[in-house]
């Protein structure tokens, strides 16, 4: 069995790319970030699927980037409600080189590890506009990866795996019930409310979005019915 | 007066970027970080060094990447004493993705601030053979950073500056002399002992050298004499 790192929000799709990548026979290693997000109960949501997903090992990293602040992700201002999903713009919530920052850390320990494999649940169908979620900033880490390390450098660079990159929500949610994804586990919501998800933030919209156009029942508890319901 | 970012470890090379920075009329940012190193006293270094910069803001970011161990600098093994520098190999002191993952929180910084430049002492002349040191990194990060962030893909990407990077010491030294860099503030030493320079690391090897190829007084007091004197 090779090892492989995965970055684990606590949310669906992440879990979803960890299904994938326990699917095709790896060993995983997930990775989390405390990193001063608002809703940071999402590490409760990490760790029950870290266990559910058998990993060999799971860190929660503490890096606090509200001190660098610009994002209402990271305390400033708030959150966006009932936004227009599709629309042009970089909503409030893109944290300053987030993606980055959380792929670096994974390569990291992908070398340290041996690994050749790095898991990230991002999408670029489905998704708020954010620049580091899109195919061609996968393919520039990737390929700063290669120079970036020894293991690179020696002709083991590490893969960087996207497997939802370019589904719908709506697929995602399909395939990851197909391998068994308990998605009651996953929290996406942005701002919860008293332990249920807002259901009006970006995350809420999209995942909604998703399991209705799935036809798959949402096991999410939303504190504001569905708009559209 | 723009803003920059500068990385600031409380070295040699890291000030005299910054006092190239300060010379260039930037108001400078500094970023420090606590990552487990095994010379956490370089911090002290990296504050008196911040303050003799007048930067606006100095962040200590604390980010235990001991966690993913791989380095004999974050505490797995001995640091190599004494070794031939130019030796081909990358020595156990290399710290997988570092750079990496400092450019990256470096850059989280800079697109938070508004900064289109972001400062870095790396050289790759007198140096360790890190790959994360190197001009092929440094130009893929500098085309990551354009497709990673909103200010990139909305033209305004942080630009990577690494104004040693083809300098010796010697000449990093003298440039550094003239432009009125206290030295005896900082700190090089990957593994001091008892508030001394070791003077066998890699580290302490490559200043001894600096100094002594630049005709300039080392203001270091180690623990061991040079070698050669």
């Amino acid at each position: 069995m090779a090892n492989a790192v995965i970055l684990l929000s606590g949310g669906l799709d992440s879990y979803t790319a960890g299904a994938i990548a326990r699917a095709e026979g790896f060993d995983l290693f997930a990775l989390s970030l405390v990193y001063g997000q608002r809703h940071v109960v999402e590490l409760e949501a990490a760790r029950r699927v870290a266990s559910a997903l058998r990993v060999k090992r799971h860190i929660e990293l503490f890096l606090d980037l509200s001190a660098f602040g610009g994002s209402s992700l990271v305390g400033e201002g708030e959150v966006p409600k009932d936004r227009v999903i599709d629309a042009p713009d970089i909503p409030s919530t893109y944290v300053p080189a987030r993606n980055t920052v959380f792929l670096s850390l994974a390569l990291a320990w992908a070398e340290a590890l041996g690994a050749e494999d790095l898991f990230v649940g991002v999408n670029a169908v489905d998704y708020s506009g954010y620049p580091d979620c899109r195919p061609e900033f996968l393919r520039a880490f990737e390929r700063l990866s290669r120079v970036a390390t020894k293991a690179g450098v020696e002709g083991r660079p590490v893969r960087i795996r996207a497997p939802l990159l370019r589904l719908t929500k709506a697929r995602i949610v399909r395939l990851g019930t197909r391998l068994g994804v308990p998605y009651r586990l996953t929290l996406s919501c942005y701002d919860p409310v008293r332990g249920r998800a807002c259901g009006r933030c970006d995350a809420c919209q999209l995942r909604r979005k998703g399991f209705l156009e799935a036809g798959i029942p949402d096991p999410t508890r939303y504190a504001t019915p569905a708009s559209k319901e």
